[in-house]
């Protein structure tokens, strides 16, 4: 059905596969730095972007063109979780997204049901078999969702928030109806995953954007049951679990959920996060994208740095979070540029 | 000159000295969830409030009236450091500080020099030494500032930011340019903060906001220096350093500085914290601001058990970050309450 896959140096990193260089790919490397996604982004609106295969596709593409990373994640949003959940979603140009009607009772929590995921969400199965065909094999195909605890928070609090005191507080006043809706989103997300692997994605990640502002006994209890069960639900292709802020996490997710790779942000050192994951498990990260509006030739050398705090082995090379929208273009391929010629 | 302090608690537990139970205070426990603090809100514009002396007092004094804690920090913003340096610093009901000229060239900010902080900032002398006398002993007084990194974000950025990459960026473009206004920033800090222990504060802290915004490399260059250099130029009372976020620098800002104690946040475990410390430095926080919505019960459960990992000794409660606005009162009662109540 699919182009053979020519380029499997994620899958090896994933795998444990002795590898030359690191794979590289970058978080939101199809976005906003781009000239041709600015292009697209006038013409059309977030929505049509995101719910048109064709246009979905070509977004996804077009850092591949520029690039040739070695992965290539399908351009979506987080949110389309909780609109196959029944919530409205609105975005207004210059702002975050917004929900205008959050849930606010442990009533409306409680009704949360689990929704068909492949009537509510084909344009997404849509663009990820049409961009697994138009790769052609030239890069590994990555899809996503967001993990359980980061749309809790915009479940309740509807919006961006700096703490999201306002979800954790509704999880600390109403556990019995936060708990059914974080179970909610999580078996939505198991069958929307397993639904964009059938359509063609070879690799998922999981983006707990928010698990940071958690203490480690929280997120034990609010995060962490939730990915576990992701991970392991997902027997398909490889997961990787990106807990982003979530240091003291690293151990318990390489150790006792079935990821099969941790995401680590740049506060985290190579060093640590190695000695805290072990040997199975392969490592993801860290550049800091702040660190893209350096001098191209000082990216290099950081970059090379950065690989040889990792190691070659068990690694993808990636940022620490997403691309920056106002990085220059020529500083992210010094980023893709320089993986490639890391070890010549 | 000033009245004899009855309440050494927090003296004794910088100290190292055996307490009975910790030492308690809670970051911008003068502030908006107070309803007394809501009524001159309404009357007095921001910088009214922080520069009349008779307003910072009685703010100061507020929340000692109301749950006696055992230390009083003064009513004041870390931005005044700013304007002193000359920077005009603006604030609109809704937002944050705004510096509408923030610091945007090389030569902007090789033009800094340290101001007459006595001149410059007269009135939080004027405040300190008011606010020491009525307290009239019962809770030791607290000075602050703002860290040297936390400060130069808002000096290039003019207002608040999820990333501070613009700040960061300022800093790897024009190195020179940005150590230099770095080192004013420090220079004026201390000064400063002489001149508070001089008007009368006994405890001082420096409040490194933003510092974990940084990789652990960029902190030892951007960040780590001068907290150093203050902490070492303090030698008159204890200093608190808190580099919010910078879980990985506490072993060094507790061996490297002249730090009398560190503040943690939430994401620190006790248990790490101790170790990464060692015998001869205290520690303060830790408690989730968010859960203070918890229902007051749990609350006292949740601050006995956190002293409790803590241990009593050389240890300040207190929370991981300043408390939200919409806290009910008495649940911020029964966070003072509960360390006092803790072995009972």
């Amino acid at each position: 059905m699919f182009p053979e896959l020519k380029n499997d140096l994620l899958l090896k990193a994933l795998r444990g596969d002795t590898v030359e260089r690191p794979p590289v790919w970058m978080m939101r490397q199809a976005g906003r730095y781009l000239p041709e996604y600015m292009k697209l982004r006038d013409k059309y609106t977030f929505f049509e972007r995101v719910e048109t295969p064709d246009l979905a596709c070509e977004i996804t593409l077009q850092p591949i063109r520029r690039f040739q990373p070695d992965a290539a994640i399908i351009f979506s949003d987080i949110l389309v979780v909780l609109q196959a959940l029944g919530l409205e979603v609105t975005l207004n140009p210059g702002e975050g997204p917004r929900l205008p009607n959050p849930v606010q009772t442990s009533e409306e929590a409680l009704n949360l049901t689990v929704p068909d995921v492949h009537d509510r969400l084909h344009y997404v199965m849509q663009a990820l078999t049409l961009t697994r065909k138009e790769l052609n094999g030239e890069a590994t195909l990555i899809g996503f969702a967001g993990a359980p605890w980061t749309l809790f928070c915009y479940l309740i609090e509807g919006r961006g928030s700096k703490d999201f005191a306002k979800a954790k507080a509704f999880y600390w006043q109403h556990p019995k109806a936060a708990q059914h809706a974080l179970q909610v989103i999580s078996d939505t997300t198991i069958l929307y995953l397993k639904a964009q692997i059938e359509a063609g994605a070879q690799v998922v990640q999981v983006f707990d954007s928010w698990s940071g502002l958690l203490s480690a006994e929280d997120f034990n209890k609010i995060a962490f049951p939730y990915l576990k069960q992701i991970s392991e639900a997902i027997t398909e292709v490889p997961v990787i679990l990106f807990a982003k802020g979530s240091w003291y996490a690293l151990e318990g997710l390489a150790h006792r959920t079935n990821a099969t790779a941790l995401g680590v942000d740049w506060c985290v050192t190579p060093e640590y996060a190695r000695q805290a994951v072990g040997d199975n498990v392969s490592l993801q990260g860290n550049f800091d994208p702040a660190r893209l509006l350096s001098h191209p030739d000082e990216i290099t050398r950081l970059v090379h740095r950065m690989i040889n705090r990792f190691g070659a082995q068990r690694y993808i090379a990636n940022l620490g979070h997403g691309i920056l929208p106002y990085v220059p273009v020529e500083n992210a391929k010094a980023f893709f540029d320089a993986v490639k010629s890391w070890g010549n």
